[in-house]
């Protein structure tokens, strides 16, 4: 069923959202999937749009409505999550017929993945259109989703946040809101992508000094498993550390990573195996040992990144 | 209170451990006194040798004995933990007048950080004397010590291992038995810290990433935590693939990743930031996609590290 875009008033989207507050979602891949899904539990309106329509079935059995073009879905709606690949393919449904004029009023949430650089280009269109908008990032699977520690970040105008706050709760229970700068979350999803693709540059250094050592990779990664919750908790510890300034604490002073570190690069050498993570990682300690912070915090070594 | 070597009949070391088993700690720092403690608690004879013996002072009231030299607290016990900084000051000890000659029929446990060779050297020593080995690497730090989950790996002959299982069951709960091999701890203890320090790097370069962007760098530290055992899950999953050697499951297939991690090196070279890590990552992908593997489990990148 469309939902042509004359069958409602022109969105008023200062009031809080509830339950009345119709919503769409644009974009029925997995995760769009998983958000309508929860919208739709939780009670809300819910018109549907997607490239191709057949996505929807389901979630129209459950009483969603089809939107017939992304203008559509729009004007049907208060508050629009849009959740499709990435910023091009979000900036090539704003470019379809009536989405100009579909905006005004309506509040933009986009939760697909991009950079800063998008974020502020796709904010200054839907603003120009007298539409509101938010950026989030999403930093689960689609299967995480709706728990009460899914975490999702949020940027944007902060009195627009307040308004859709419990709605996203219903999304993802550990919200993090980054403040007003609309760049604020893509920075931020950068920042903890940075950490898990670190993360699993270092997985796989290991996997292959596994093999090579003729170890069950399996087991590896089930330790990898075991240990990952208590090094989060070192994190965040060396998180505060850093935006301390102070690296004087001794929790873990560098001068033990040095050798560790060094030892990786060894093994990996005396093996003959592909030794450019540790060798990047012991040419930052060897750049701070040279400038003296063997005896500060680990964390200390951010100093070499900021030269 | 010294123990010379003569109060006690030669080490029977084929009966399981039990409480009766005689027992020595040697090397109390911050490990060493957890390791002690623990013992000490669980009912066992406990002897001690450190350098400087004051460390001993507080176990020693609670019952422990202490040795004047590592000959006399070797010869006084049937299992010996070891537990220094490292396989140089090991076997610093191992020289020590009489050593030698104590070690006939000792199981000699060494908790010290090293690699597989160090393990190697110092199992052909202990066992030309006469002597048992069992190497192992704990993954935890003093405080985090006789957990249920706290990780320790071990390696060298299965009957000295079986024999001593429940004791070493006191000191840490996720006791991983490696087999045979007496390099086994020590490779799994270098693939699991490149787990760590890859992990540290990302950190760092998303710390970086979030302080440039004037974000707080302690809420990206809390971010971190809160991502981090979900990402654990996933390194356990990419174990299993690697293992299998089957890399068509699509669980997270790597055209995912190649956008993301370029999405960093962009943002990063942009904010004119360091930019080796992405770039190390990135550059790993581009082979990858080189190779054809973008529609395989992102696992199938560890096919890169193999050339």
């Amino acid at each position: 069923m469309n939902v042509p875009a004359d069958t409602r008033a022109t969105g008023t989207s200062t009031a809080p959202a509830s339950a009345a507050t119709p919503l769409a979602v644009i974009g029925l891949g997995p995760m769009g999937l998983a958000l309508a899904d929860l919208l739709l539990k939780s009670g809300h309106r819910l018109t549907l749009w997607n490239r191709s329509p057949d996505k929807a079935a389901a979630l129209i059995e459950r009483g969603a409505a089809l939107a017939a073009t992304p203008a559509a879905a729009i004007a049907a709606s208060d508050v629009i999550f849009v959740c499709v690949l990435d910023y091009q393919a979000a900036e090539a449904i704003l470019d379809q017929p009536g989405v100009s004029e579909a905006l005004r009023g309506r509040l933009i949430i986009n939760l697909g993945t991009g950079g800063p650089d998008d974020a502020r280009r796709v904010q200054a269109r839907v603003q120009r259109h007298g539409g509101h908008y938010l950026d989030g990032a999403i930093q689960a699977a689609p299967q995480q989703m709706g728990q009460p520690d899914t975490p999702l970040f949020l940027s944007g105008p902060k009195a627009q946040f307040d308004r859709v706050e419990p709605l996203l709760k219903v999304l993802a229970g550990h919200l993090v809101y980054l403040g007003d700068a609309i760049d604020a979350a893509a920075f931020m999803d950068l920042a903890t992508l940075s950490y898990v693709y670190g993360a699993y540059a270092g997985f796989l250094h290991g996997a292959h000094i596994a093999e090579v050592a003729g170890m069950d990779v399996a087991t590896y990664g089930r330790l990898v498993r075991a240990i990952a919750p208590s090094f989060g908790a070192f994190f965040e510890h060396q998180g505060q550390v850093i935006a301390s300034g102070d690296f004087r604490m001794t929790q873990s002073p560098m001068r033990i990573s040095v050798p560790a570190v060094r030892r990786i690069l060894d093994a990996s050498r005396r093996l003959g195996i592909n030794a450019e993570l540790p060798s990047l990682v012991d040419g930052w300690l060897g750049q701070a040992s040279a400038k003296g912070l063997e005896n500060e915090e680990l964390a200390a070594l951010i100093q070499v990144l900021r030269r």
